[in-house]
Formats: structure tokens, C-alpha cells, sequence
């Protein structure tokens, strides 16, 4: 690889030979419900706890795509997984009994881009098979990061609905599928925003840099992309994202912009406030939708930039702001 | 890098340029004091949280580290890093404002072992530089994973004492300094143990496991070791890691083991019962004591097996087993 400012380019493009969304009952009455590779009408997932039904799905997704690439688990050099559990607990259930080498990752949503970006550096460096991988689950992050479901509490307009969903990747050296060409690691932004109902303005700056740096490297603009897709900027954060883009670079990304929040759900009819959220939400959405599009060329080019809100509970509750990061890859059939 | 097993090794070593460890009060009463970069009597570090004096201590960590190299952060391609607060908020916040495209990783306790193992394939891969840190603060982890520090409740024989203090190593493709020749990423072990306060109990099962697999990939023996070091597994854990290695492989490992979390403590007069534990434990133990030993070629060999414990107070609230991962780097002068 060489990196050219805060761009990875691969001389040998790792392929995604296989891949797998899968989500939960609301997300399955959603636009992309024909797209999804599982749907689980009881997102239980028939466990004891929300936090082991997160685990359960993320391990059925990553279980479909090794099974869309046709390959077993001891193929596998390492797995890279992460998740918005504290002490990212969703990933250490879901991968414990695969007997992969497991690399703990926590980029909070934009964990999706973080893992395909490292693991394609791995599949760069040596290794013939990595899994890229994340989840996340409605009722175990609104409990953790907010109230017990039972409250009831209302939301204002700028908040998101986490999605039930995870997604998997397989990257290999080499084979068909969907090329990384080239990959973006972020820097952290803070920019001094505290409320943790608007993770969207918490967001967008980190994206509007990982963005502005990548079109820079890449001597690129937008309509050179079939797609800039984000991952959960929802309403709210993807309007700042335009104003950032237009103010600070006289960048206009609206023709190309998606953002899988907003694809996820019916906004008019689904009750989400500003969109989807959540590990789960870029990585189901990336997984299946936009993956299974390019595989059928109606997608060719797609710069995918997750973002992720570096927040907890307890910073939250301390006071302290909650600074953004976001990660690019660059898909291409 | 070739994979052979599970082991990884390089044809062109990644170097370890420049490495500081520093610690609290405690930990700068005990054996290794000489050796700490820094001792810091106010645990707090003069911030408002210890979340945020945890943050503090990473950061200045971080930023020796960045001194010992003669570097300066705009050369640094990655930074990696993790901790035990949830959400990982000790890296965030310590990164926050470096600047540096941040890979945040999730490993327990085995932190400072997954951070040195992903840095040195990212550095194989093409990266000129990168840091690898971890962190723990035995305030924020004691109020977060079992009681409020002021209900001052009994701890039995084989609980550990989280170690305040910080660990950074900077990673470079070449140059002089301490060589980085093999790594292995570890899988998950689940033995069903529930006990958190036996972590030694969870973790020597995958200690045992990583560093059998290492000694047959590299087709070695213990003493072909000056020392095989691991991070926190305390009092309990050693006695179980070395029934483990002499009933399952017939290896005996005493001659060369010693363990971080038992080298920072005098166990007989600092109250810390089976001794030291926490990201920063082995962290701040490698980074500075060892490191400096190996610099001056005391120890020239040395196979570096951190253990994590992947539980949340959420997962041990509900009654889950407490799943271990060990990953093993191989330093040499």
C-alpha cells in the first residue's frame, strides 16, 4: 500500500468476495426489506438478553457471509469486529465459539468502515482472508445509552433510531467481487457539541474532513463517484454535512450523496425522527443493499465514509463534548 | 509477513523506536519505580473525572513516547489504541486532540499486545509509522466494573488491583531499536468461568493457548526464551497457566515466566492480593521497564503474551462466563 496525505491506496486491490446484512422487524418493513439477506420478525432472537440476541445476529451475519463466499471459518486469519457495548460484549459473544483470531475493534458507528479498512490493510499485508464485521440492536443501546425502553421517553427531531442489524464482509487478496481500491483512517474532530440526541451535528464535521482529505488525495470530486455514501448522519447531521462541504470547500455533494440511515427506514412513515443509527445500521445497509447493486454493475464506484460519535454514558453525563471520527473506503467494480 | 499456523511473522522486522511507560502513586511505590517515565503522585492529573485523568495519563504517555522516538506527531501514519472504559472514552479523549488517524481497538486487558501486533502488520503493509497505547486507571475501572470506590467492600485472595498508568510505543518500518519478529492474534477461549473477581481464572486458559500454538508454529521451546512475560493474569492465573502448559503439552514454563501484573506490586507489602491487572498493567510494565532492560541488552528475547477477560458489568450482571483472548508479540535485540 502507499499512503499519499491520509490515503491508503492498494497496488493489489483486496476483493469482498461475499457479504450478508441482516436485520430486525422494523427495518424489515422498511424500503430495503427486499435487499436484506435475514430478516427476524422476533428480534430476541429467541436469547435471554438484548445484549446475547445482538451477539446472535451479528454471528448470523457473519456465518452468511462466509457462506456467500464460500469459505469456512479456518480459512479465516482473522476476524475484525466491533460494537456500541460497553466493552464491546456484542462482538465478543458473537465471535467466541468461531475459533477465529479475533481483532477487538471500537470506532462506535462507523466501525463498518473502520473494519474494512484495517482488514483490507491486513489482506495488503500478507494475509489471504479477513472478516469485517458489526452489529448493533435497538433495545440494548436505547437502555445503555439512554433510558429503559419501559420509560417511554420522547425524542426530539434531530434523534435517531438505532438499527437492529449487523453486517459481515469477507475480504480475500484476490478473486471476484467488489475491489477496495483505496482506504482513509480518520482523525478525531471535537467540535464541542454535547447533546447526545443530536449525534448527527456530533458527526458530520468528522465527515466533512474524511471526505474533503480523500476527494483532495484522490485528485477526485463528487460526480467522479456512482455513490458518497454515509453511514448514519440522518437527516440532521447530512444537512450539515452539505452546508460544511459547500461553506468550507465549495463542494457540492447532494447529487451523490446517500446516507444509510436515511435509506434504511421510511422517514415519513416509520417514526425515526432524523433516521437510522448504530453499527448495525452502515453495516447491514453496506452489506447487502449496496453490495448486491454493485454486483449486478448498478453501482460501480461507491466512496463509503462511516462515522462514529466517540461518546458513553458517563462522558455524557460528565459534561464532556462528543468528539466525531470517521473512516473512508473506496469500493469499485 | 507470512502466516504459518497462527503465527505471523515478518521478513523485515517493524522496530520499535521509542516506548515510555508511565503510572500513579502506587504503582510508583512498588518494584519498578526506577524504570517508570513518569510518577505521577496526583492520580487525578488535575482533571474533573478519573475517566478524564485516566485520558490525561494515556495522552502524556503518548506524547514521551513521541519524545523517546524523536518524532512529532504529524509523522505518525496510525495511532492504535484501547482501553477498559466503556466505549473505549480513555483513547478518545487522549487522541482526541493529536491529530493522528485513530484506530481505536478493543482487547481487555491484551490491549497493549493487540495494539503492537495490528501496528507492526500495519507497518508490514506499508505504514511508515505507527503508535501503539493502552491505558487503565484503577478509579474509573473500579467504580465502573464493580463498586463505588467509597463502599470500600472486601476483595477476595485471587481479585487483582487495576494498575494506574499508560503505556505508548512508537513503531517504525526501520531503524534501531527493539525488533518486532513474529505476533500472533489469539481466539477467543470460553471456559464458562463467571468469577470476576478471578480473572486470572478466565484469562490463563487462553495464555496457554496462545503460547502453546506459538512455541509449535515457531517450532521453539521456553528456553529458547530470555523471558516469556504476560500481562495480568496475578498470583492465580500463573499457577493455573503452568498447570495448564505441564497437564495439556508436558512444557514447564516457570524458569522464564514472569508476569506484569506481579512484577509492578510487592505483593507482600502493597495489598494488592494475586497483584497487578488493567490495560495499563502490562502497558506500563513493557513499555518502560522491559523496554529499557532489552535496550541495554539484559534481555535480548522476549515473548510478550497479553491476556484480556471480555466482560462488561452488563455481561457479568446477567450470569455470562467471562471469555478469554491472549495475542503473543515476539521482541528481540
Amino acid at each position: 500500500m502507499n499512503i499519499k496525505g491520509k490515503t491508503i491506496f492498494f497496488d493489489n486491490p483486496p476483493v469482498i468476495t461475499g457479504s450478508a446484512g441482516v436485520c430486525g422487524k422494523k427495518e424489515g418493513e422498511g424500503p430495503l426489506a427486499s435487499d436484506f439477506d435475514a430478516i427476524f420478525e422476533d428480534t430476541t432472537m429467541g436469547q435471554q438478553s438484548y445484549e446475547l440476541a445482538e451477539s446472535a445476529m451479528l454471528n448470523d451475519a457473519i456465518i452468511r457471509s462466509l457462506a456467500n463466499a464460500k469459505v469456512s471459518s479456518s480459512d479465516v486469519d482473522f476476524i475484525l469486529s466491533g460494537d456500541l457495548l460497553d466493552q464491546c460484549m456484542g462482538s465478543a459473544f458473537a465471535i467466541k465459539d468461531l475459533q477465529i483470531p479475533s481483532i477487538g475493534l471500537y470506532g462506535a458507528c462507523s466501525t463498518m468502515a473502520l473494519s474494512l479498512s484495517v482488514g483490507s490493510m491486513l489482506v495488503d499485508a500478507g494475509a489471504n482472508c479477513v472478516v469485517a464485521a458489526t452489529s448493533s440492536h435497538f433495545c440494548s443501546s436505547e437502555r445503555q445509552f439512554r433510558f429503559p425502553l419501559e420509560y417511554g421517553g420522547q425524542r426530539p427531531p434531530s434523534a435517531q433510531w438505532t438499527v437492529t442489524g449487523a453486517g459481515s464482509a469477507v475480504i480475500h487478496s484476490m478473486g471476484d467481487g467488489i475491489k477496495i481500491k483505496a482506504v482513509s483512517i480518520g482523525t478525531i474532530c471535537d467540535m464541542g457539541i454535547t447533546d447526545a440526541n443530536n449525534m448527527g451535528a456530533a458527526m458530520a464535521p468528522a465527515a466533512e474532513k474524511t471526505i474533503y482529505e480523500f476527494l483532495r488525495d484522490t485528485n477526485t470530486k463528487p460526480s467522479d463517484y456512482d455513490m458518497i455514501l454515509t453511514g448514519d448522519l440522518g437527516l440532521t447531521g447530512s444537512e450539515l454535512l452539505y452546508e460544511l462541504m459547500e461553506n468550507e470547500h465549495g463542494v457540492d455533494i447532494r447529487k451523490q450523496h446517500k446516507d444509510c440511515g436515511l435509506l434504511i427506514y421510511d422517514l415519513e412513515e416509520q417514526d425515526v425522527n432524523s433516521g437510522g443509527s448504530g453499527c448495525g445500521c452502515s453495516g447491514s445497509v453496506l452489506c447487502s443493499h449496496i453490495m448486491k447493486k454493485m454486483k449486478k454493475n448498478k453501482l460501480k464506484k461507491v466512496l463509503f465514509v462511516a462515522t462514529g460519535a466517540l461518546m458513553s454514558p458517563t462522558s455524557s453525563k460528565q459534561g464532556n463534548p462528543i468528539p466525531g471520527v470517521a473512516h473512508a473506503v473506496l469500493l469499485e467494480v
